[in-house]
């Protein structure tokens, strides 16, 4: 199925491990029975939100940046972001002393907005576009000579954020199933690379939005399709679409792309904290709402299952109105 | 200072830790640097929010029902909580095939009145005063022949709790001081006998609701005094007073009661869900409150701190009311 060689492997998150060893945290697997009844499977939370800043992004971020050459340090990194992968890498630069800047889009959340300009980036704002981000970027980078990492379609980002399934596996060797939320798929195709690795024969399952479905839709046909239109969903970190780098690993190592609606995210939000309690955004509860959904239930996904809680930056107001 | 032996040494405890091993959940112990650096000191949160049943008091619970000769279990037992103590034994007693009914005050939250029902407790609703409690008790004892067991008053119980501190010392054997939330001193008690026992060194300390402050003063005047009133605290499970034999080990083994009000506990529960990602309810958050007291930070309780975060249970819609 594969038209090419991939553009990440077991050995790029192995060696993405030992580079960023010092600066991530090696986040916890946490059960609840109460939840494994609802959704019929045994699951096994992988809890992201306790990782520095509040989610995955910085083991991706730690691992681009410990990459660089000293020259390319010293003139700084730019990144376009939502919130998470932003904090993220002015966290990451802040350790290493290397400048951020972050292009922000307009009506991204101030819990994020603050966290970033607390690790000491410059943010620019732009309008909510994804032609707005790249343009805005490309224009400070002329600027400044900074280096651009994308937040999800570089390899080395993509192979920092498979070192989360390292640990998972290492934990837990004995999985059925992975599922992972899915917005530019950075995160699901590292997680794909390693399940596939370690155990071929597992099942890899993607999380999307239903309101930023171009994975599910480029799966069905084949191509990689941009996004239909402006993202709608409550999950803020998954408003982005595939790139080039991670369409091969979601088209060739993900099994199956399951939607989520709005109503199914904030449901699981609820769940995750009357429940389980465990503080986790809207993005990032997206692998358990997506095993949440009518008839879920009963498909043959596996009995053990591992669920990528990718992260906890939720706004107090939001969370609020989520729980009322 | 003692005025005879204790009625719980660290043997109980051990003794109790072997007892309730297959029925209770070791918790871990979290750290969050944003914290730390708003309290001064490096903190280490026990996390019992992630026992079973939400709480610690699973914990007594399970050690006071298997302690219980045959004859007793066959008569079921009864007590009289605001939710935490009563979900505990009904899930212990599900467990161990032993009736339990629960003597609730009215006005306790919904969703711990669920949790009892949902663990085949029978629910006896009585007045809000400790009265109304154990008159209610006393005439359901008369009918089916039940054993009354204490919420904390009650040597096995305090054992039970103290099975925590064995945790919390084997993880993070250098602390400096501890601090566990106080009602009815069964939480405090266990704690105590354990860190005097492992740390003879130690600071000890307790954190009482000011609406609720019948330890503070009963420290104050050498002798055990009631509740001077209703109490009148957000944290529900901290409405109670000492008993004879929590009183002793307050006296004996607890360096120092500080006060909390409702505005610095809802500001903890904030602060922990926003900042570490924690969901802990009022009652369960009294041990930050009190390290976050203005002028708290100032004084020499200790630079390694292990605070107790005792339970989770929190109704969404307080949780949203606490957020917004």
């Amino acid at each position: 199925m594969s038209a090419g060689p991939l553009p990440v492997g077991l050995g790029d998150v192995r060696a993405a491990q030992a580079r960023i060893a010092g600066v991530v945290r090696r986040t916890p697997v946490h059960t609840c029975a109460a939840l494994d009844r609802r959704a019929g499977r045994q699951l096994f939370f992988k809890c992201e939100m306790w990782q520095g800043t509040g989610s995955f992004k910085l083991r991706g971020a730690s691992n681009a940046l410990a990459s660089l050459p000293p020259d390319a340090r010293a003139r700084g990194v730019i990144t376009h972001s939502s919130g998470n992968f932003g904090a993220a890498l002015a966290c990451a630069g802040q350790r290493l002393g290397v400048q951020v800047t972050v292009v922000v889009p307009e009506g991204a959340p101030a819990l994020k907005r603050a966290a970033m300009e607390g690790y000491g980036a410059a943010l620019i704002s732009c309008g909510p576009r994804l032609e707005d981000r790249a343009a805005a970027c490309a224009e400070a980078q002329a600027r400044s000579g900074a280096t651009f990492v994308h937040p999800s379609d570089d390899p080395r980002v993509i192979a920092g954020q498979g070192t989360l399934a390292l640990e998972l596996f290492d934990e837990v060797p004995w999985l059925d199933a992975v599922i992972a939320p899915l917005g530019g798929g950075g995160l699901l195709g590292g997680v794909a690379v390693v399940a596939r690795a370690l155990r071929p024969g597992i099942t890899v399952l993607g999380a999307e939005p239903a309101g930023a479905d171009d994975a599910h839709r480029s799966k069905a046909a084949g191509q990689r399709l941009p996004l239909a239109g402006p993202a709608r969903t409550l999950a803020d970190g998954l408003r982005t679409e595939l790139g080039v780098h991670t369409w091969p690993l979601v088209r060739d190592l993900v099994d199956e792309v399951l939607l989520v609606d709005d109503e199914g995210l904030a449901e699981a939000v609820r769940l995750l904290l009357g429940r389980a309690r465990l503080v986790v955004e809207p993005s990032g509860a997206a692998g358990l709402a997506a095993l949440l959904r009518p008839g879920a239930a009963g498909r043959p996904l596996g009995r053990r299952v591992g669920v990528i809680l990718s992260g906890g930056n939720i706004d107090p107001a939001t969370l609020a109105s989520l729980l009322s």
